[in-house]
């Protein structure tokens, strides 16, 4: 028998059931709970402050979503509240956003009473035919792992093994607490033994065996390169990369999705790997290379520049959460940290050949007298303001294409959702980023997107006023969806939107003191503006309308539309 | 072999699949298509100028369906465009909402070509892990109807279905067209012939047994009354429920959800009927009724004030739109529809009772000198203001309990979503409906809206603008959620929210000359607002902060409200 079997009355620190999963929140590094209130969460509310947890308080459901994501992938996971039904649906979107983007968010949504649910009560928030489980099904299926907190006995065995899984497996977790059971009483002593997020280990003769054959080729290779993506962030290999790249001297390149993932400040950091999207001489030593180590690879279409990657199976070892790949040799079951540890240990001195050089240096053919702002020009343009420490948020469109020409100081967070691509996601995920960076010691957030994608998810600059956060927010002006006119519709009336006046947002929104705002039309007042002290350490939130010529967009973009385009047909 | 079988060089007169499914979607009404482009459906967009259909151009995509599902309550049926996975998504909860709640909308998903999804390819706006069907699934609970246009031999066949289907049973359909679909061939000549759109006929001889017994029950009755809910409105039965009323001159009653079900300023019409929630002296009436013709109804919590119907099934004769039931006898696989037409033709003159009369004067109580702008007194003076033929929206909190207060003139329209209960929702209605009104001669839309549900989809007003709609929106400002104070959390900060000043949105969403703004604070001023011309038959868009005290609230949401709270324990 085990503790959680004990019945109520037999528990030694009977603990209700609420504030033994905010403690745990707390416990692994969660201090504010997104989510907007409904009547079946809000007794659950309550619990927050006795469990050291502020509460946001978002406009809606989706960008407390999209805000619970920022804020995981700076704090490494989060937690996002919602109320039955109406709640929970408005934030799927975010939610399997999450999941296809590897990120780790605690979704707890407040249901009816279990026995309302038994008898397929006519409430409000359903849909009227007594069944209270349609939405958990559409959850599931963009979860790792769900907890129905429906029985005293299991409940805090549940709610250890959701946040365990949501942490290893990197995913939502779907976790339903009818309002009955706020108040049940768990077994308070669990507390004392925290939740093991300790990955299972490799098994080690499987590992030196995976190990020695990485190295044989390693050691084999003319002119290796490393290729960090995404899925080293989102599973936690950042040490063990950070130490191969360091130790190898190997010429490091990112794909995309895996800015932010190495210092981009080192040597031998040479740009951004994406097919044809890649930066000036990247592609070239890529293509060229006998041995591509592939670390964490999501090769879609946005991340690879419309799927214009060339290289070779043959020369490629992809290192893997689950598995490790050697050319077409499988090694299931190897998680890469283990192996990559090793092999940073065991590999000795290696060849190392020509790195280009990616600078922040704007283009010659850019170094006009023109003032307009182009994005050849802002992109290497911001890569001169930006600080150490930065978390640079970058909108789906013109933004997360030019972010690739910027290269980044040591120790900068980069987010964008490159694979699942929602607009309007990134300004959700400032609000939770920025909250974040708060409780990190007030690290700069920094966001560009686009007006069109403004449009979407405006309100969580409400949010930012209210919890008092300091974001840098760049909104472009360029007069609509610019990704979709390269796409399709270049002139057509759906690809515009209402001319808004960004600047005076933030005043509507009740900002008061707590706001500055910019219009920038030229280079000159850019880089004015980069220069002023206030605005680059600032005390309230930043809101820069940055107006940009409609027809303008990175090179990168400018390929992967024309890519999309040609598939669609 | 049907027509739709014959390959396309075989077709008399091929068209495109988006513009036959874009013709059919304008014969049966439908004017306007609500929805974001992506880069899915963007090319679909180019067939809807051609086809007589304008773009509505939401701001994102839960609105837009919002919207779409008011466009619907007052058009009949509705269209809405996203794309796939990141846009879909967003929209389920207003999808989930038309579910719950009967409303038609046709929900057109821009999807990858057939090709990517078969070959599972890793595209934007995807897992990750080649599972196409994840979306559809979860739309296929949501949906009385699911058509996968992957194959031009049946596509035509399926959108005539899909069109049927949501008519018919009025409920949401999902409907995917693939980008290599767009231009798919099908057979033109089709659309020679309308969509079938009618019911199918009861059977005669099932219709007249059923007839038969009702007009027992009604000639044996000594009160008997008309009590009338949603299902009236959403299964289109009104005209026939209309004819029982006025032939029979019966008592007549709506519950909530059937407000504007019926011309409420005939003598014979009595006021709300919602158990303890009733307007006065209705209870009373309906509760001692020996025989009850409740038509189309839906006892749900907040259509019930909290379940307290006191009405017994020994006195009911439940109508809907498949099945009759007598007392405790089940009439399956019957329309309301035909069996009230030979009700009414049937019945002859009836016994009629004492009918007590709601009327839109203020209660003594609050003919006071205050000037305090309460809810005893605002819904009875919105009454004296309204005009026949006007749209009422009411926003799920203290609006959609308060219209409860409000005696219609003839031919009003009520828009609320006292099941599926989303706030924020009735913004987004409010630009559908407001377009509709626009294409029905230019009726009034008139909004009231908490300041609390405003910010979850503010942006819609920005959609309204750039439609150039004329919408009246009542802004009650109340320092947050009132509904959600009275069930739980009367002082905690979940309940407040960031204080916006909500007049001068209009203005930061460009609107330019299209919009005026008024804050009201005193009676006076409210009585002054709704004398003055300009604001009573607008030009452009009215937004009106409407300043109530945050403590107070009509007396039935204060019962459903503590009716929630205890069923939550």
């Amino acid at each position: 028998m085990t503790s959680t079997d004990i019945a109520t009355r037999e528990l030694e620190n009977p603990m209700d059931l609420t504030e033994y999963l905010f403690r745990r929140l707390h416990e692994v590094g969660i201090r504010a709970v997104h989510g907007v209130p409904g009547d079946y969460n809000l007794a659950a509310l309550d619990y927050l402050p006795k469990c050291g947890l502020d509460w946001v308080g978002n406009c809606n459901e989706l960008n407390a979503g999209y805000a619970a994501d920022g804020y995981a992938r700076v704090k490494g996971i989060s937690a996002l509240i919602t109320t039955f039904g109406v709640g929970e649906l408005s934030a799927l979107n975010a939610i399997a956003g999450a999941y296809s983007e590897f990120v780790p968010v605690i979704h707890i949504v407040g249901q009816p009473t279990t026995r309302s649910q038994k008898d397929g009560m006519l409430l409000h928030h359903t849909l009227g035919n007594g069944d209270f489980n349609v939405f958990n099904k559409m959850s599931a299926a963009i979860s790792c792992y769900v907890a129905h907190l429906n029985d005293p006995r299991d409940a805090a065995t549940l709610v250890d093994s959701a946040i365990r899984e949501c942490w290893i497996r990197s995913r939502p977790v779907y976790v339903t607490l009818p309002t009955d059971m706020i108040t049940a009483k768990v077994n308070g002593d669990r507390l004392k033994q925290p939740i093991d997020l300790s990955l299972p280990k490799n098994d080690p003769e499987k590992e030196d065996y995976v190990v020695d054959v990485v190295l044989k080729y390693l050691h084999g290779a003319k002119n290796p390169v490393i290729l960090v993506d995404a899925c080293t962030i989102r599973h936690r290999a950042l040490a063990e990369v950070q130490q191969l790249v360091e130790a190898s001297g190997l010429p490091t390149f990112v794909a995309p999705m895996g800015k932010g993932a190495i210092n981009e400040s080192y040597k031998n950091f040479g740009g951004v790997y994406a097919g044809n999207g890649s930066n000036p001489g990247v592609r070239e030593v890529v293509e060229s290379s006998d041995l591509i180590l592939s670390i964490g690879a999501i090769k879609s279409d946005f991340n690879t520049a419309g799927f214009t990657y060339r290289i070779g199976q043959l020369n490629t070892i992809d290192f893997h959460s689950s598995y490790v790949r050697v050319r077409y040799s499988e090694y299931p079951d190897v998680n890469m940290k283990g192996v990559l540890r090793k092999v940073v240990e065991r590999m000795g001195k290696l060849k190392v050949s020509h790195i280009p050089q990616i600078t922040n240096k704007v283009p010659e053919s850019e170094q006009n007298s023109s003032q307009t702002i182009t994005h050849a020009w802002l992109w290497p343009t911001v890569g001169q303001w930006l600080k150490e420490r930065d978390i640079v948020i970058t909108e789906t469109g013109t933004a997360n294409f030019g972010i690739w020409n910027t290269r980044f100081p040591a120790h900068v967070t980069a987010i964008s959702q490159v694979l699942w691509g929602s607009i309007g996601y990134s300004m959700g995920a400032c609000q939770g980023a920025a909250l974040a960076a708060k409780e990190q010691n007030n690290r700069r957030t920094i966001l560009f997107i686009g007006d069109g994608s403004t449009q979407l998810t405006v309100q969580e600059i409400s949010t930012m006023l209210r919890n008092k956060l300091n974001p840098i927010i760049f909104v472009i002006c360029n007069e609509g969806y610019t990704i979709e006119r390269y796409i399709h519709g270049w002139e057509e009336r759906y690809n515009d939107i209402q001319p808004w006046d960004y600047a005076n947002i933030p005043k509507v929104f009740g900002g008061e003191d707590g706001y500055e705002s910019h219009r920038i039309k030229t280079r000159d007042e850019l880089k004015d503006l980069f220069a002023h002290k206030e605005f680059s350490s600032p005390s309230g939130l930043q809101l820069v309308e940055l107006y940009m010529p409609r027809e303008d967009a990175p090179a990168a973009l400018k390929l992967t539309a024309e890519a999309a385009a040609a598939r669609n047909k």
